[in-house]
């Protein structure tokens, strides 16, 4: 073992950091500390952030301690002989350490190792997305009672501060709605498709060349990934953390180049939207491709960018953006969550409310709709299709229809007024009962001219 | 008088808030306690704080007093009895009080309070800009000696959370540059002309009609607001505070409707654009109306949004945008801050670092230049413009002349590569001695395409 060998209790807690020398005099009440920092899971990020640690010294803050359980026990030539490398995340939660710094990628190890620093009275910062979607609300209520703080800024936003802008620079608001691109490589994919005309599948394997999605890219293509960001965003914004499992979501896969050709006769383009807001109900939310008015802000989001907009009581929107660079745009936001409780230690009326979990209640969303169908042409089709909308009391708006394609092969567009998803549901499965379809019809939100 | 009869000693210096009953037994270290807050200057934005604080309570905020010197002593119908009207500020010093809310219009009577709060051990929010930016170094200092809190988000985004977005959100990284719309009102008038087509007087009296600029908008117009809100941001991004009176800026009210058209043909649209950034000599700032490029996100803020895009060593850019209804928006800020102070005390490690002043140390910025002239044509003009362009080695880019105008009100657009502003300044010297000029030549920045 390679523990710290002048092990002591964790300060008490409630107060962060626990003060690693006496307070000095200056300042009664404000001791100077600083902060002990053990990182668990060392990968690019985790390499990243002790990079930035020891690298660039801040005051406050200091690298204590590395888990790392490859026997190679890496060890950098910069790394100064102050870092203690351990086996095993246990021996951190017994050692004389402040903060415990999470980066592993298995959601139950993740959530494990923050359950038990917390319970060790040891604050915690995380890049667990998934956990924190799955079990945020538990774990930040367990911060709470015991005095300790939870931050996972880069659970979400990456090199987009969205937790700090909605949580520390909106608190003051009583917020509507999210909308957002909360997954870059979806952006990145969709914005190629824009800009070369080319099929979804060429559009991936650049992606994937970049780096920007991985060998398995369904976490990030069909939409988990966004769904996970949005129900972490949602406790922060709402004071309610939307289950994960219930937030729909649709393929980005579907989208075809046609598409960006209709979607600019409508004056949009295709970007993969979230979407979460409240609504008489309860709470709304989901996450598909959507066409975007031009005149939107998330339109002119190229590339790996990412976005969230915020609408609110008191103002109409806020938005934060960004586009950053991997595991050091992620070593960003753990630094700062780093620095943030460094800086502060948390009073008991905590002003930040621990978002509860609630379900969606409202399904039933009401939004304008663009229908994507490519059928096999013969006279009579538009009929059918306005006789089935017509019977669930779904209003279209209109009918495009590009010229030059081949009959046994058309794709032409239909755009709904605003209308129950449950009406266009029920109108959908009547319509694919039908004979002329060639491929299945694609349904796509349109966000409202007013978004951001 | 009518201060509150239970005045007890403020609690000590550098916790904040001090506790207004016993603490709860939970949680040891971390008092259940109350912020008590007192609003000093009650115009607009006092009105919305105080509707906001009474009338949707928050847990551990409680507006206690409001000091407001009409002898009517406006109390609404919505305010409770809780909250105590003073006369004087001095009274609210005096008084038990944890944050003092300085909503003074007089940057030297804010400075005054805010000086004399921290004193008395209370910390403080302010929406005060110049204050901040003329003695927000010496009034961060005084805070941190005091073992206090100075938060003034209000003092610069207005709706959107700029101060919060760096300092929270992207502390973790080492920023090189700022650049942004910091002024929704130019934002709009510039818009606004681009829209119509229309010249800066309308535009200027459309902004006045809708409550956007003052009867007086100087303070908008020639660039001093966003300057004071840069010199701020200055000291947030790079720890070093920009002399707010050395920022040299240009006004907006040179812009013709001709500059849109050469704009336009450059691939460009005009903003009111703020930049700071660090260079090898110090640190570079400026505020003009500048061309950006259509590629750049700036260029699609319409109206009164504002923008601040920050780019930094890891990160490539990360944003916040925004736009709110006055005073509505700045009480979401200054709330938001309220939040921020009761949720968390400080510790002595105070991971923010207090602003040094400092002066601009490199005004020689290399930037490229569009140059607009109008003259009486007659032959020669461009040779002798090329000329003294040659003899302070300043590079020619191109020359761009639309048809259709008079001969003796010739307007016509130079564009330069990236050059010295010393050399362009000695070189727009000599050629403002030639006889053909029928306005004074206009020099605004081009922004980088790799901005934002």
């Amino acid at each position: 073992m390679n523990v710290n060998p002048s092990v002591t209790p964790a300060g008490r807690p409630g107060t962060l950091p626990s003060p690693s020398r006496p307070p000095a005099s200056a300042n009664p009440g404000a001791p100077t500390a600083t902060c002990r920092i053990a990182l668990v899971g060392f990968g690019a990020v985790g390499d990243a952030v002790a990079r930035s640690l020891c690298e660039r010294p801040r005051a406050g803050l200091r690298l204590t301690h590395i888990v790392s359980n490859d026997g190679a026990g890496r060890r950098a030539a910069w790394m100064p002989a102050t870092v203690t490398r351990v086996d095993t995340a246990v021996e951190v939660l017994m050692a004389d350490v402040d903060v415990v710094v999470d980066l592993l990628e298995d959601p139950r190890e993740s959530a494990d190792i923050i359950r038990a620093a917390l319970e060790a009275g040891k604050s915690v910062v995380t890049a667990g997305r998934q956990t924190m979607a799955h079990d945020g609300p538990e774990l930040l209520a367990l911060a709470r009672a015991r005095g300790c703080r939870l931050r996972f800024e880069a659970a979400v936003g990456g090199p987009v501060p969205m937790v700090a802008g909605l949580r520390d620079g909106l608190a003051g608001d009583r917020l509507q709605a999210l909308v957002g691109i909360l997954n870059g490589a979806c952006n990145y994919m969709l914005s190629r498709m824009e800009w070369t005309g080319g099929v979804f599948a060429d559009a991936l394997a650049e992606a994937q060349r970049l780096g920007l999605a991985g060998a398995e890219p369904a976490d990030d293509v069909e939409g988990h990934d966004a769904a996970a960001k949005l129900s972490v965003l949602s406790g922060i914004a709402f004071g309610r953390q939307i289950v994960v499992d219930e937030i729909p979501r649709q393929t980005i896969a579907a989208i075809e180049p046609i598409d960006f050709s209709y979607a600019a006769r409508l004056d949009c383009t295709i970007r993969p939207i979230a979407y979460a807001g409240r609504r008489p109900g309860g709470l709304a939310a989901w996450v598909s491709p959507a066409l975007v008015p031009r005149a939107s802000m998330l339109s002119h989001l190229h590339g790996s960018q990412s976005i969230l907009v915020a609408q609110g009581d008191a103002m109409m929107h806020s938005g934060f953006f960004g586009v950053g660079a991997g595991s050091r745009a992620a070593a960003v936001a753990i630094v700062s969550d780093l620095l943030a409780l460094a800086g502060s230690a948390p009073v008991g009326c905590g002003w930040l409310p621990v978002p509860t979990r609630t379900h969606l209640s409202v399904p039933d969303i009401e939004v304008r709709r663009y229908l994507r169908f490519v059928v096999r042409d013969r006279p009579g089709i538009i009929a059918e299709l306005a006789k089935s909308f017509a019977a669930e009391r779904v209003s279209v708006e209109a009918v495009l229809q590009e010229p030059p394609f081949r009959r046994s092969e058309l794709p032409f567009v239909v755009t709904l007024d605003p209308c129950r998803q449950s009406a266009l549901d029920r109108a959908l499965e009547t319509i694919a009962a039908c004979d002329f379809h060639v491929k299945p019809p694609l349904s796509l939100p349109v966000l409202d001219q007013s978004v951001a």
